[in-house]
């Protein structure tokens, strides 16, 4: 529980100094400046008095109870002021200092020193080489953090592992006027972690928006739990950098920290309905509007314009993002006849023209909020100098205290000569912005987590007719054996034992084997090599297809036993499928979080379109038809041009069955099947492989 | 000619006012307000003064020569005052005031009227419905607008349709205090063009940067040429709204203008090197940069940072637009280690650190300007408060005045505590943006530019071997027959006229014809019906494909003539051949600017992937080149899995043929050959359809 840490009565500052440019003296200013409602004590082996404050050689010497402590001291002495701090029963340390794990190993020793020693006195540590917190709540004023940018008070909060981002982010809120509700920045994130940050944020009353950014994920689990409850409360705006190799590897290079190109945290993010972005200015934005609006209830926007072009441009951004901007009711368009000007167009987006006062503007808006089928406002809003500005954002100001409907502005002034104008939105909670682009996104932003709250993924399916004992069994033997790559005979067994069809098959030792299995399965069937040195069975010409009677299946596998003599070898033979649709689905564990399943459709698809969709593992069914649906080649699923489809409810179903194995067998590295053959009736997989950790 | 336009000695005011909420007394003060050098002349029926400027009941009253007259005064009363103006001899006239084509046919009359008296007088109109221009240049201080924000000498200039657009940028520079050198917004835009203004900014010296809003091109030929010319003088930086048919319909709405959902555009900026947006934030921020940085040499980028985050972010950024993060050399390497704080990271990006000051800085922008292999400077700058930022900045600037390469700058700050940085990197001409995605943006805009203006795009190559009479004969026949699509002798006769090569082909009426022709192409053959009154063959059962023999030729045709019963029913028998890769070549006519031509892989490459690329007529060497090169799935032509790839050269002289027959004959409106079988020798049209301009 982080409440003393974010609300502490008490602060002191190990390391204080009356020196301006030190961090020791901008930790004890901020605190002052600030007001910080508690008690502060600069520590100081050189001072009586640090800007005004009295000052202690030693926190032992400190006459009242301390709550949180500032460390500014080189690294080197931190473990014994840890120890200190315990004998004072101090409850949370904050490690403002560098010189740990992110300089190198000794460093990270250092830093392992204090957790341990920290631990056994039951001290929490924020940090080390982090900037602290920030709580703006006017009972607790706690500016216990180094930066310079005076917060605000505020309703977002702001939650970063890299300062440099955090602060950015804080500087555009001030700069818009927002302020900001708490903020940490954590660092190299020792002890306490995002998840837990995210968890008491969710808990606080005051933080209506939470603001997360993340280069990568320690413990994707514990995040994964704490984002799903947060997110059920409030709306998490996030962004994940690091997205390419580059900046993966810049990001790995500047914390302690371990971040890899990954596509689990928008898989995260996307399960637990956090809203994802790829721009930090676009984020803040936002997050503004968050702040203050309701969420619409769908994507129909009512637009509302006294200039033309700006609409263009902001109708452009609306319907590229899969907005709606449905016509009026004649009810609605009969009301602007009457009470707008004539030449105004009473369509959608709604022109009062430039000449459009207050109450024009508030007719408009009053037509939109009245209209069943529009669920937000867009307004773009020019001042010209012979209109009253003041008083049309007055009544945009009115409606908007009503919450009924999210109201975005595109103010498009001077907003030093209207200030007044532009003070009236700012404080009456109406989210504005200089471009008609950045408003757009805005709203459709919230739009979008709409969208995302109200997506029910449901539970994923359990199916109860696999044999998880034996797939156990076979895992267990293969692992005892030293293998990586399972034998084929395994894994069509592991398959059967989950009930993922696939074509008949038979593994044989021999020609006359395979021409009997082959006449079991019946003809035409497919020969292909088995043996535990061969990964890639087409790469050695191992695979023959079409083969149609006994004597082209016993030539081949001859023709195959002499060419790839090698021990143990096998021989697969199997049904061949001709005509039907390939594709593929595929599992990969994924450190700590279970595994990311895939679906494609084969060949080029794959290959070269990229076209392919994951999710993490347990794949519900509403996420499994998203798989099917969301990709580009969708359509080919479903016939086009004459063809056929294929039985999309048997591939949502090997979807989910293949979820289940490898979450029951988290063994299982990799899957692959691929192909699968999919008909208009059947489904059936032609050819898989498995690879399992081994550390031997 | 504009000069006079923007640079009037004298402007008149018709419908002066001394209302204060009037236009007509607004474009009063803000001549004066500017600080105008010429006279002003204010006329008024009412008034004998306006703002303590002399004014006159008729501009024929006036005692010296004017130059340009605002007209602000109801539409039926400005065809007389034109020719008072022409009495007068006026040069130009804006006509600011509404109540012309936008409101209607009435409307367009008066318009129509005010060009035909204009055009007598030797007078040229800028609008109507139009706000007027800007220039800032010192000597001149033209402010003819009613806008209403105070423009600062700069040496972006604007030229928009849209007003509103036009100010909302304006105003976005004001705010970012680099100012504007000369506006104009032409509204309906009766008289003077959009090529016109940008010729005349082409040749201003003062003006460095253009930055272009349109919402469709009214004469998209003369805005080709205007373009081409002045862009290879200068930067033209557009934005093209009204891209969704959405966005068209209400760019249609708000001006007389003509708006369509159209490619053209886009093709004529990629033809002309034009640098084109999508967001107008991004466009005015990339503006900025290009008014005052070198553009780079090349996309190779050196990264300075004294916070880690950020950089990550850039990074992310600058991969994902194919820019390059190249290692520095080994002496670089030295040069930092040695100068450098020891635990900074002398990689690329160069980790300054937190604490770095001036003289750290200049270490890493030194060694960036020195490498030869980087092309930029990306800085991200925090300014923590134990550095001197001041002097940081005096550093950024002192390099940046050598304009030796681009340098863009992040400047994360308190913009209000850290006003002396701010201004000391203003006004040496530094960009710097509030977040690093907007900074990193700004330089790739600057390296996709200097990637477009060195683009050689060369000529289109002209074909001798065609027989361009024998085409224009047989469209002249079609034509001349009323009919719109062209039977399938006259398309394979066209497509031979200018060799573009088609499977053998042969047109017969009855079956003993048909065995006969298929006997000389040789099988197997295909079977198509040829009808005036059928479009699409196969939707009646028109095609059948791979027949062998005599037979087969015989039924199949027998069995057409009785079910197809049509008159002038012909069988066109044409080699089959199987096999191959299908692709597509188009081409359809746009008005006012010859044609579009389109490439694609067939069947699920176009209808399901939409994986088409679009270029100009004429289609150069170089495009049709990167038409293949530039498709998603362009790999397919080159061969994968062990598959042949096809002749590309044999592609890319199609595709031009194609362009020189459409450019040669506009009668086509459109053109598909679909598809074409290609083979890694041969390439060859197996069915094409060509519709024909026909008013009958």
């Amino acid at each position: 529980m982080l409440d003393v840490l974010f609300r502490p009565k008490s602060v002191a500052v190990i390391g204080a100094s009356t020196k301006e440019l030190s961090i020791g003296n901008r930790i004890v200013k901020n605190l002052i400046d600030f007001g910080f409602k508690g008690s502060i004590y600069p520590i100081s082996l050189k001072s009586d008095e640090i800007l005004g404050v009295k000052a202690y050689k030693s926190i032992l010497e400190v006459p009242g109870d301390i709550d949180v402590v500032h460390m500014v001291i080189p690294s080197k002495f931190v473990p014994q002021a840890i120890d200190d701090c315990g004998d004072k029963g101090v409850k949370f340390v904050i490690l403002n200092g560098g010189g740990f794990a992110e300089v190198g190993p000794e460093g990270a020793a250092i830093e392992e020193d204090c957790l341990v020693r920290a631990k056994a006195h039951g001290i929490r540590i924020l940090g080390p080489n982090c900037q602290g917190i920030i709580n703006t709540d006017p009972d607790v004023r706690a500016y216990c953090n180094f930066t310079f940018t005076k917060p605000d008070p505020g309703s977002i909060s702001i939650v970063a592992l890299s300062g440099g981002v955090a602060e950015t982010i804080h500087q555009a809120f001030s700069e818009m006027g927002i302020g900001t509700r708490m903020y940490a920045s954590n660092g190299n994130a020792c002890d306490i972690t995002i998840p837990e940050i995210l968890n008491y944020y969710g808990d606080d009353e005051g933080t209506r928006v939470i603001l997360l950014y993340v280069e990568g994920l320690r413990d994707p689990e514990a995040f994964l739990k704490a984002a799903s409850e947060v997110a059920a409360k409030k709306p998490i705006l996030a962004m994940k950098a690091g997205r390419t190799e580059e900046g993966a590897k810049a990001a790995a290079s500047h914390t302690g920290g371990l971040a890899k190109v990954d596509l689990a945290t928008d898989l995260i993010f996307e399960k637990t309905g956090i809203l994802s972005f790829t721009d930090e200015a676009e984020l803040c934005h936002a997050a503004v509007a968050f702040s203050s609006q309701p969420i619409p209830k769908g994507n129909r926007v009512g637009m509302i314009t006294n200039t033309g072009g700006p609409a263009v441009i902001a109708t452009d951004v609306f319907v590229n993002a899969g907005m709606e901007i449905p016509p009026l009711s004649k009810k609605a368009e009969a009301i602007l006849q009457e009470k707008l000007f004539p030449e105004a167009s009473v369509g959608n987006p709604i022109d009062v023209l430039a000449t459009a006062g207050a109450e024009q503007f508030r007719t408009a808006i009053d037509v939109i909020m009245d209209e069943d089928q529009l669920d937000s406002v867009y307004i773009n809003f020019v001042t010209p100098f012979f209109v009253d500005a003041e008083s049309i954002a007055r009544e945009i100001v009115e409606v908007n205290q009503e919450s009924k409907k999210p109201i975005i502005c595109n103010l498009m002034t001077d907003k030093r000569q209207w200030k007044g104008t532009v003070d009236i939105l700012k404080e009456g909670g109406v989210p504005y912005y200089s471009f008609p682009s950045t408003a757009a996104k805005v709203l459709t932003a919230l739009t979008k987590y709409h969208e995302i709250r109200t997506r029910e993924i449901g539970e994923a399916r359990r199916f109860e007719d696999v044999d998880r004992e034996n797939v156990a069994a076979i895992l267990q033997k293969a692992k005892g054996a030293g293998r990586e790559w399972l034998s084929a005979t395994e894994v069509y067994q592991i398959l059967g034992a989950y009930g993922i069809p696939t074509a008949d098959w038979q593994v044989t030792t021999n020609s006359e084997e395979a021409v009997k299995a082959a006449a079991e399965i019946d003809f035409p069937v497919v020969v292909k090599v088995d043996a535990d040195t061969i990964v890639h069975k087409s790469d050695v010409g191992g695979v023959v297809v079409d083969l149609w009677d006994n004597d082209a299946v016993r030539s081949t596998v001859e023709e195959m036993e002499e060419r790839l003599n090698t021990k143990d070898l096998r021989f697969l033979i199997q049904k061949y499928l001709p005509g039907g649709k390939e594709i593929i689905i595929g599992a990969k564990a994924e450190e700590g979080l279970g595994h990311l399943v895939m679906f494609g459709i084969g060949g080029i698809y794959v290959e070269i379109m990229k076209d392919v969709i994951f999710k993490l593992t347990p794949v519900t069914t509403v996420e499994a038809h998203e798989m099917i649906s969301s990709l580009q080649a969708a359509p080919l699923l479903r016939g086009i041009r004459g063809g056929k489809g294929v039985n999309q409810e048997r591939i949502v179903e090997i979807i989910q069955r293949v979820s289940q194995l490898v979450s029951d067998c988290p063994t299982i590295q990799e899957l692959d099947l691929n192909p699968i053959i999919a008909y208009e009736d059947q489904v059936l997989v032609v050819d898989a492989r498995i690879f399992i950790a081994n550390s031997h």
